[in-house]
């Protein structure tokens, strides 16, 4: 039998009973389950945010693995919670755009409304806490191999949020800083796509970030000086600004919003 | 076979070694073993924060799942350690109360101090974290399906905490806060039980927090404008104080024991 | 089938995607594996923390365990990734020094760096994530049975650090602070094999934190009065200095290097 795979994305942080309450009702109803903690420490309500953790992971699960992402802060109100198949992952979630930027990355092959009293609690959920009380126990029929189109029906649209892409220029591609990680490095909207792609002209980008200049794109870390500011591509394919030891979001006293520019030169 | 499900709830914190410490003993003792962690972020040497952590999760798991406590300041002290079954629970703690609330909402079917040295490691434990020497190799053999009454005999009492409640009085029903999560939210004493049981009256009912009126109970976060104050019966029955996606603790100064009354008028 | 057990202990923190990128690539490589984690909230870039921590657990690990450790500044550049087996527990590694610990404490019956292409990745790995793309891979291989020789040569040497050691001297033993823990408590690196070995000498030590004279050694936090500073030999056999119910950290302004002394009078 598959492994039944489930993580969970939430912003319900590691200090309150939520996320153990979500996992007691998925092995209720689905005993064999496996779970596997995405992170619970998303800020409060930011949808954004979300949608990037799950973009960051789901390519890394196996066929079949169901992703589970209450950032919800339209929780009991009229806001639908979707369940949809990106590539050959599931995606169970509200409809709040946090499945946005898995949309741009793998292909959409199927999306219900989460609906059908059938496989939903038979006594009636909590306002307030949809995660316990919807999501998961729909996880767990999903896990025991309830096919998802059983749940409703296709809705006719889905939020998707507005995010800022990078913009190409004459000479430059401008971006910004979308996420701020635990060690400081600012990662950027830019991604290698946006760059030139003949390797001969890498050596003619350099990297800003705010009022300062980066410099060159190197291949890692410790390929900067000890303590030195450097720009790379990063292992999401991100252009990402770092400090070799240190924290760049520090340094330069920059954040989520702070511009980013590649500059042909 | 069914499932050996074991949660853990500590004051451990997630940065130090003794959680992990915990599961390698368990995972050796019994090796099918699911280990699924409720919190470790307890504040440290807060039995009420346990016994309140423990409560509001214990009854979404399957039956015959094994809850861990360990938040346990008088660890080689001469406080026994327990065992117990709690509806379909069994939850093994230190004598210290941490079971209160858990024993308020289930009926204790058993109980018994763990003292049988033919279930106990066979070198002397440490004297500083039992956590690791006792609560994890005894949790084994439970997992494993020891009669939990060959631990030792039946307690003529254990400990239970004087938990604030709230009282009702002519027109109200008098409480405070007794935990802030995350996201701010108070949440308080005063249960849907301790409210006027007609749903005509609610109407009629006035939240107050502190200094500060609330205003009527609403059914969802959203159902209040954004960044409006709101009050609620939460997902566990509790009325709460929160800010549509904000956090009220911030926005009132309030904390535990901050007075809440729910007022007739 | 044995279990197939591995621990993670990285310096990623909870809110990044990192740790769970791994665990994707983990179980999509050996899907029966079970994933433990030690820590993610190492500080940034700590590699004697990153050793502190793997002896703290590795002893209590059912034999064949696998402990993946990414706490690796070097990443991208010609530092090695090692395997290895100590006792019986197997070590994946960056070539930095973070077993030191553990090599203390176990034998090494095993040790090859990790050159095999036939198990590396066959995208070329990023040079910023080698969590994710090759020790994760790699991990999965080794869960599955790959005997660890088939992984490449023995190196001639590895990297051990440079730890700071407790010093006998004629009726004293000085060491140092090399841990606090959550609960303030201040960890030294003087171990009862330190001390002398009889136990009617216990009665004659004095141990001191910095400037303050904190007393004998006893037995347990709850032995001493409440809010008492105390020390006592702690469940890993290391000279701890704490306050029962508080922070010794906090109560005496000390941290990691405070010096401590174990005085015979």
């Amino acid at each position: 039998m598959a492994r039944r795979l489930v993580t969970l994305t939430t912003d319900f942080g590691a200090a309150d009973p939520y996320v153990a309450a979500m996992k007691g009702v998925i092995l209720t109803g689905s005993p064999p389950a496996t779970i596997v903690d995405v992170s619970h420490d998303l800020p409060p309500h930011d949808v954004l945010a979300g949608a990037f953790m799950l973009e960051s992971v789901i390519e890394h699960f196996p066929p079949g693995t169901l992703h589970v992402v209450v950032v919800d802060p339209g929780v009991g109100t009229d806001r639908e919670i979707l369940v949809a198949r990106f590539g050959d992952q599931f995606v169970l979630f509200p409809d709040n755009g946090v499945a946005t930027m898995v949309a741009k990355r793998l292909p959409l092959h199927a999306l219900h409304a989460v609906r059908n009293e059938r496989y939903l609690p038979t006594k009636p959920p909590s306002h307030t806490f949809h995660g316990r009380d919807i999501f998961a126990p729909v996880a767990a029929e999903i896990l025991n191999g309830l096919d998802i189109s059983r749940l409703g029906p296709q809705p006719a649209r889905y939020k998707l949020l507005d995010v800022p892409t990078a913009e190409r220029r004459e000479h430059e591609v401008v971006g910004q800083v979308i996420h701020v990680d635990r060690f400081g490095n600012l990662i950027s909207n830019i991604t290698d796509e946006n760059l030139p792609n003949q390797p001969a002209a890498a050596d003619h980008l350099r990297v800003h970030c705010g009022e300062c200049e980066i410099g060159r794109l190197v291949a890692a870390y410790g390929h900067a000086e000890p303590d030195a500011l450097l720009a790379l591509v990063n292992s999401m394919g991100y252009v990402e600004i770092a400090v070799n030891g240190a924290s760049a979001a520090e340094r330069l006293g920059a954040g989520v919003g702070t511009p980013v520019r590649v500059v042909e030169s």
